[in-house]
């Protein structure tokens, strides 16, 4: 055997070990990302939750994109910032939710979430609470972080005022 | 070089080459995949527009889920059907939507669209015609096709009564 087959052997062979690596590792990898893009959904309603403007709107991609019921997408980290703002000026703000489901693509890359939301918010003067569902895609960023590209909600049917 | 080093070698070399290609592939298997999930998400819109129930629903996972603004998620192929029939029954309905954004994740497995649509149906005995946006998630399954797996959609502000 030549020094140039033993090398071709050993790169190949090498080769052939990191390509069994990757798939074996591929269902532990996609666990991981699950947990991931769940824990950053969590984080985010956390945010939220706490009407801190910087953190809630640093969980969108820079091109990010929101859709919300009554309103055409708003895109970008501008109109997304100015929706945020004035959702918690509202005294009546609350805002909590959760994911009831994760899927993340086998590369690891875009992952979706779907979950259910309570919110009460000021209309007509009157403190209203709503409960709703969810749909956001995600992407991994250069970085690592999962960031939002698309994030749509609405309502589960008639918004119920408070009694005082 | 014995039988069984070069039957290692020829196995290795394979495995090495087969890893370059599926490498060098991916951009071009992606944008495949963009392109098919787009045809599909086209063809739907046509299905949909020509009030065919069955290709309609056709284009939904076993397990989709249907996320309409003022209702709970629609869970499952009965609940979807339910929807569809009941809009497809409505004298004044006619809807078409397009896709304005599509991503598909680096393996090939998950997507997204992001669209806008024309919707004019009759609400309090009323026509009434609604533009909107709506944000769809896709996954291969596994005979290849593109199914929805989350269908979500809502106005883009008030609604307009249409003028006799």
């Amino acid at each position: 055997m030549s020094r140039m087959q033993r090398a071709v052997l050993v790169l190949s062979s090498v080769a052939l070990a990191l390509s069994f690596a990757a798939y074996a590792q591929k269902p532990a990898a996609q666990g991981a990302e699950e947990a991931a893009v769940r824990a950053a959904d969590e984080q985010w309603s956390q945010a939220a939750g706490a009407r801190d403007l910087e953190k809630t709107i640093g969980f969108y991609a820079d091109n990010g994109i929101l859709q919300p019921p009554g309103s055409p997408a708003l895109a970008g980290k501008a109109a997304v910032r100015a929706f945020w703002a004035a959702a918690f000026q509202d005294p009546a703000y609350q805002l909590s939710w959760k994911p009831v489901e994760v899927g993340v693509a086998r590369s690891g890359d875009l992952a979706y979430t779907r979950g259910s939301y309570d919110f009460t918010y000021t209309a007509g003067g009157k403190a209203l609470r709503e409960h709703g569902k969810d749909l956001v895609v995600w992407k991994k960023q250069a970085d690592g972080a999962w960031k939002v590209v698309v994030d749509m909600f609405s309502a589960d049917g008639p918004v119920t005022p408070i009694q005082p």
